[in-house]
């Protein structure tokens, strides 16, 4: 017979069931924290029409996209495709359900999204993204630009150990100053600049924003705004202080503030900042803008962002869903914690208990023992083999934390020896 | 501009928020007692080549499957669709890490599937599905029928209130005994009879075995031997009094023997059932197989269903890899118990507290309430709103099952007063 090529499809994360379970711990408690903090769950189609998915998207979106065929067409296929993010199916469903959400609709979503990426290390085409958002219907406080920020935080915090610092700006107020410069023109050219500031020197920077052909006093301005990072009041004070007369800056800087303090009075003074370099590369962010990084593991990159944006649906309705959200890439993010080591306080067997009947005879007593100590919450497997006793302990140590051998005499006392694999301290329990 | 057509694609189930939530429930109490059982958890890739996914498909998955095809191709692109089930891909993951796995390997997967099937109601494109699969290396003992089938069980019960019966049959049986019959040439059109004897009359079986130009000695015994159902010892009984000589008939009965008083042990007495109208359709079922129905409600038909496989990967590996597994397609039963209102006892509210900071002034201490009401477990959502109160407590009512208005005097005397939503009782808690 012929055989078929069984090595996975590259790309794509595939994890054995120890790592599994440790990619599973941190998923459920992003999510808990995400319940706790009053977001309401929902799931969308992993396959939506490809009008849809592409109505906002950029070129290497529409690149990346993985279409769907049907092999034997039915009459009511559309053109199809797998979703690249969550953003898009939730502005569907905002606009499809509107009627019966209440607003403002305060959201999660834990899937799967796909992106024909090319191959590399630590990208993956098939990923998961645990996100918030909150939307309004034609208002939106903008006390949720923290309530997003608090909730993500909060959701990090419950397995990454390092410092996190949650770097903030406002599109407004750089989007303001280049009004006020008179370049809102090019501010585009402007944005992509800053944005990769920090992967290039200083000098480069200014030879970028010379390229532009922008005069020396104003690229001074701005290379002085961008060096603006820190608390809320010393950042806010060196903005005010560029004294930029522009509507639009001092919106953003009346937001920043507002965003800022609401997340001191949330606890997070001094993990919140304002930071100038922050941009976004998306073109839908409008207001607030952020990235999270870990400032002593500098390499790994933002790990969890997202940013204000004024309208959800442009595309589909006439009715204004302003909205601000957050997304962790847990896929990236678990790969680049475990390549750093950095998991390894999560328990990674997810058994408790292995039980050895010897025979057929302690089937029965096995079972009782076994629903015992499930109705306390442990996770017991029996093991049925008829292998030697030693490759069933070996079986036992590499799957559970506790092994119990069960018997002719162990039936009939009802008393069941446990051994602690790892330290193998043993303890007997009588059973009912 | 182009306004884009915002409806669900047809055959997607799309839930809202707070039937989302009562689904989420069942699966993870599904999850959580599939874990208990010792049942460890792993993920594989939605998308896997056409050649693994076809290699032991008929022709109507073939029919059936979604082809997967990148926009822009690159160069390590295969022939790629969306997994129609579970199994498949399983096949490949134990043939794949083989080395780092321990057998027998018990192992559950939860995720969605996709089938191209014509649009009808309860049937979906796109669904969950809930597995448990142990499989052995070379051998695997036969108690893991009975364990896959405890474990489906308590799964159900934890969310199925009417009366379950499981029906047992095995493969063996009906084979030996068409063996003996010499009626093995045409026993893939016998089994095809039997399996839709229960939608039609008595006679119609009958007339459809004569169809198969069958003697009529040899029909009575088949039509006697299809009426043999119950509890073990009568039906077992009632398969030896049959009197067939043949191997595979007498290893089939003292398999569905020893499965069903395993089953008795667990606690199943009563709940699984011999039952030799069970066949399940597909080829790959070598040993037990088993439906669970609900008698009360006939018409739901089988709500969780599987079996016992010779050989799980033959067609990726000269190993042997015997395995047996149960399904919970949850999508369809979710469909099917919402139809029939049988989610009654299910809290669609996932929010446990609304705060309502009445002014930007109460923020802080708002943060602080909630902060201690999670660190009880409870979900709390704060309302950012300049809405009119009424407003709010509308939004309240609709989210969530407590409601606190926080201003000035709660701020300053720490204090909140609760309402229950629905009985209208309040509560005053005082905060450190």
């Amino acid at each position: 017979m012929k055989r078929i090529n069984t090595s996975a499809i590259s790309g794509m994360q595939e994890l054995l069931p120890n790592t599994q379970v440790i990619f599973n711990t941190i998923k459920d408690q992003i999510a808990r924290m995400y319940h706790l903090h009053g977001y309401q769950y929902i799931e969308t189609p992993t396959i939506e029409r490809t009008d849809i998915l592409l109505a906002k998207a950029g070129g290497d979106t529409e690149k990346q996209i993985y279409k769907v065929v049907k092999t034997a067409e039915t009459a009511d296929e559309a053109d199809q495709a797998l979703r690249f993010d969550h953003t898009v199916p939730l502005a569907r469903y905002v606009v499809e359900h509107e009627s019966d959400l209440t607003f403002p609709f305060k959201v999660t979503q834990i899937g799967r999204n796909f992106r024909g990426e090319r191959s590399q290390k630590g990208r993956f085409r098939e990923f998961y993204q645990l996100d918030v958002d909150v939307i309004g219907r034609n208002t939106l406080s903008i006390a949720y630009d923290a309530d997003v920020v608090e909730t993500a935080y909060a959701a990090l915090k419950t397995f990454i150990k390092p410092k996190m610092l949650i770097r903030i700006s406002n599109r407004k107020i750089l989007s303001g100053l280049l009004e006020a410069l008179d370049l809102a023109e090019i501010s585009k050219d402007i944005f992509d600049v800053i944005d990769h500031a920090e992967k290039v020197t200083a000098e480069q920077t200014k030879s970028a924003l010379e390229a532009l052909k922008i005069s020396a006093d104003k690229i001074a301005k701005i290379l002085d705004f961008i060096k603006i990072n820190g608390e809320r009041e010393a950042a806010v004070a060196a903005l005010r202080a560029l004294e930029i007369k522009n509507d639009k800056f001092e919106a953003g800087v009346a937001e920043i503030d507002f965003v800022l303090k609401t997340l001191e009075q949330h606890g997070l003074a001094g993990v919140a900042i304002a930071d100038m370099l922050i941009i976004r590369g998306l073109d839908y962010y409008t207001g607030t803008v952020f990235e999270t990084i870990l400032p002593e593991y500098k390499g790994i990159g933002s790990i969890c962002s997202g940013g204000r944006y004024e309208n959800l649906a442009s595309n589909y309705t006439d009715q204004s869903f302003p909205g601000v959200g957050i997304s962790i890439g847990l896929t990236r993010l678990f790969y680049i914690l475990e390549s750093n080591q950095m998991l390894g306080e999560f328990q990674s067997t997810s058994v408790d208990y292995v039980l050895i009947p010897l025979s057929d005879a302690e089937y029965g007593f096995t079972s009782q023992v076994a629903e015992t100590l499930r109705k306390e919450g442990k996770s017991v497997d029996i093991l049925y083999s008829d292998k030697k006793l030693g490759d069933k302990m070996k079986y036992a140590s590499k799957n559970a934390k506790y092994v119990g051998v069960i018997g002719e005499n162990e039936a009939e006392s009802r008393s069941v020896e446990f051994k602690q694999l790892i330290s193998g301290e043993k303890e007997t329990i009588q059973f009912a």
